[in-house]
């Protein structure tokens, strides 16, 4: 009998993470095709592989999979509870991986392993590094991510642990991509995909405006963070911020971004893998957010899978703007500008690096 | 032929009713998993079991059955076009109980007994009372409950009825309360549900500060209150109030306290029965609401099933709050205030009683 | 190796399209349950086939089809890139039959087949004229229809193609419509249903005021038109029109009317044809919509299916109006107004003509 401890989740706190503690995540989470639906309502994606069955099956992927962002939000929802509550800053992720496709069914639960600590220097807050995997009710791994974030200590005098810094890839090499079993884009229908541009149409460096822009909304937003089951506040409450609005999740604006990428980008099918991101600016209600992309690397992947020379991958950079910008700019380049050299271009909401996979 | 005739449904008037009359309520309406999915966009539930099916069948249901107010949302929706469409005001409701959870692919009809029958004293209008039935396609019920409504004459000249008034009890006993078939919570994983509290765990008289909030928008709420196809026109239509605002259904705010109040009572799995509620005020898009919850009595339920001694009930009261009320109180005892002694509390929207069961 | 060829899809302008030419539309699309769910979410629609599996099932539909208009809506939605991207003006559609139920699982896909060019005399644009055929993954024909739209010329100086006008009918009659296999109203549960009046009572000429109004929010229309994969970037963007407003796609006012017609036209539980439509004026957010029906004409479906003498058809024009009119005026008859003699009424959003089934 322990009533009068309290029953609400306080979060974690600097000092209650130790590096090699694993936290199981609450709430494991059925994906339907409800979700499927709410996604395509949300997003305008037209990728072929989440929206047709028929597509799917065509090159392999029987039952049909859903969006692999799904999962993603899914899973990363989960550790917010436990991790990033009382964040001061999401500071980065890396190493992303999918593993297997999410079908619906598929129950997903999130672990997370504490794989790095450094207090920082005012005492008052540190970075917790994290693994999280995402395993579906088959044990079997979904996917996998590392995160960092600066958290609050919930007491200044607590002592400092020792500091571990992980060693973290900037980018994932195109070996460590993960081909979802049975995947073969041999007899890939490119009419029916929407675009005719394959993997070596794509040239590195190569840039694409992808034209169409979408104003966000505050019902959407909140209905799609909801849906993943996050439970920041900002996103939701009026009252959790001086100016009154609802940030958008910045999963909210990815998802956007890779949905309007169609535009140029309709055969870049199933993402693999993310490098990192960076959420730039916030993005409110009202925002008309815009997509460009850079060809960054590419990568033939034959070997990797049963599916012979069928499948490459391409290594973009998915920049959301605020607001059109048709040069493509993402650094700025004028010292008199607030943002000054070399900082991100002002109306960049985000830059995320990711290997996709493509017909070859 | 008969095309002079009005095509268009007036609804029903109080002389309209008769002691023992029964209504079939139009349109049977079939349970998906996209309901599932749209209320868990629409509100931040995050209770293991209708979160998850391998959950949910851990704790002995299986199939997945949907959260309870997704049941009680489509049942009384059907009701509205044939009892409230000319209500004055709805009074209140009491004894609902579920006899049995709601799976995917069931379909909800919903019959009404006129119970009770009470003409006001200015000759203009009178209650009704009526005992509502929701059946599966089985002819299973899968909840009941009473409710009460002050609804218009339509000639005031009309005799009126002979009162009857039925007796209805405050609050269900805990020997009401049915527990579903199967549920059995002797190997309940407390961590994938999110807190270690159980049954033992609260105490009568305890209150709970749920902490989070979240802001209405009239897009979420409208859709929410269309899904139960709920008619009542002024959720829909600016034109139907003086003041241009669309009111929130009154159940919208029950599901939002109900999915806040996961936080600290996320064991609180399933609502066996709600034993009354007053709607307090009216709610809009913008308006920040907040819950907090009393434990108002404890129950173990051993003998009521299968299940053995996991099985306890909390009788709780939900209350919802435009604004935070960290002091969490109920009634208003300062008698210089427009509220008056004993009225409630500025601020509350929901005074809710019902039943959850929750792992002993 | 063609990286420096712009990978974003420009659309077609009127040049590119020839007599005879047939269009693989891009991006099969499977419905689901959860398509149901929004549509549900979105519409008041309560017609007890697509509410209801169980009685779907008691008039031979099993399993249970989705909306017609969900159909409709994707499958226009995939021409949208194709056809309309450049578009100045939709200018009609006509001949729209539905040949069988949509069922959940089923994924769809269109093709256009050009039926008619027309160069405007300023040389600047010209009008295009397509039937276009939605199959779901078995090659069987979901719906086809005809549909006109201008286009923009590329280069004034291309040369003028051949003029060649389709023969279109004004409206589909009663033998052009198909029963969908198995449908038989024999055994009809009215009270199910919602409402008494079956095909006799209704009378060509009659009216029907459908009472209900609801208002416009922007984040539920530009839900609904991203889940039909609709692209046409007024409705999403602000930046795209001068006043700054998301323009509603038409597809959105009729389901919007065709669910408010329940009031009134319960039993017209299918759409069999649309013969055309016209987009009056444009709605935005905050309009408030109503809809008034009229009867146009009726036939007797006996022996155009094995199902007796249980099916009527209903030809109806249904009216969407900003703010409702009691009168149910369509043309205004007073030359001193804006819109002149004989134009449609202030008020007027959409005037749609079609075929509806409804038990004998």
């Amino acid at each position: 009998m322990s009533a009068t401890v309290s029953k609400t989740n306080p979060g974690n706190f600097f000092e209650d993470f130790t590096v090699g503690q694993v936290i199981e995540h609450a709430t494991p989470r059925t994906v339907t095709e409800g979700d499927r639906a709410l996604y395509g309502a949300l997003y305008p994606t037209r990728f072929a592989v989440p929206s047709s069955a028929a597509f799917a099956a065509s090159v392999g992927l029987d039952p049909h999979p859903v969006e692999d962002l799904i999962a993603f939000h899914i899973a990363f929802g989960k550790t917010v509870p436990d991790i990033s509550l009382n964040a001061v800053a999401n500071l980065g992720y890396a190493e992303l991986r999918f593993h297997r496709p999410v079908l619906p069914g598929d129950t997903l639960s999130t672990r997370s392993e504490v794989i790095g600590l450094k207090q920082n220097s005012n005492g008052r807050s540190g970075v917790v590094y994290v693994r999280s995997t995402a395993s579906n009710q088959r044990d079997e791994v979904a996917l996998d991510w590392c995160r960092w974030v600066m958290v609050h200590k919930r007491d200044v005098d607590a002592a400092a642990p020792e500091t571990v810094l992980p060693d973290l890839k900037k980018a994932l090499a195109a070996e460590d991509l993960v081909v979802p079993d049975g995947l073969d884009f041999s007899s890939y229908d490119f009419t029916a995909a929407g675009e005719p541009h394959r993997f070596d149409d794509y040239a590195v460096g190569e840039k694409i405006d992808h034209v169409d822009g979408v104003t966000f909304s505050d019902a959407e937003h909140m209905m799609a963070t909801r849906l993943w089951q996050n439970t920041a506040k900002v996103h939701f409450n009026t009252e959790a911020r001086p100016d009154g609005n609802r940030l958008i999740y910045g999963g909210h604006v990815i998802s956007m971004a890779r949905a309007l990428s169609f535009n140029g980008l309709a055969n870049a099918q199933l993402i693999a893998a993310i490098n990192g991101g960076s959420h730039v600016a916030p993005a409110f209600a009202g925002d008309t957010v815009y997509a460009w992309s850079e060809v960054l690397d590419k990568a033939e992947l034959s070997g990797l899978s049963g599916a012979g020379d069928s499948i490459g991958a391409l290594r973009l950079r998915l920049v959301a703007t605020k607001g059109r910008d048709e040069s493509m700019t993402l650094r700025n380049d004028d010292p008199s500008t607030s943002s000054g050299t070399g900082g991100y271009q002002d109306g960049v909401l985000l830059d995320l690096d990711y290997w996709a996979l493509i017909p070859r």
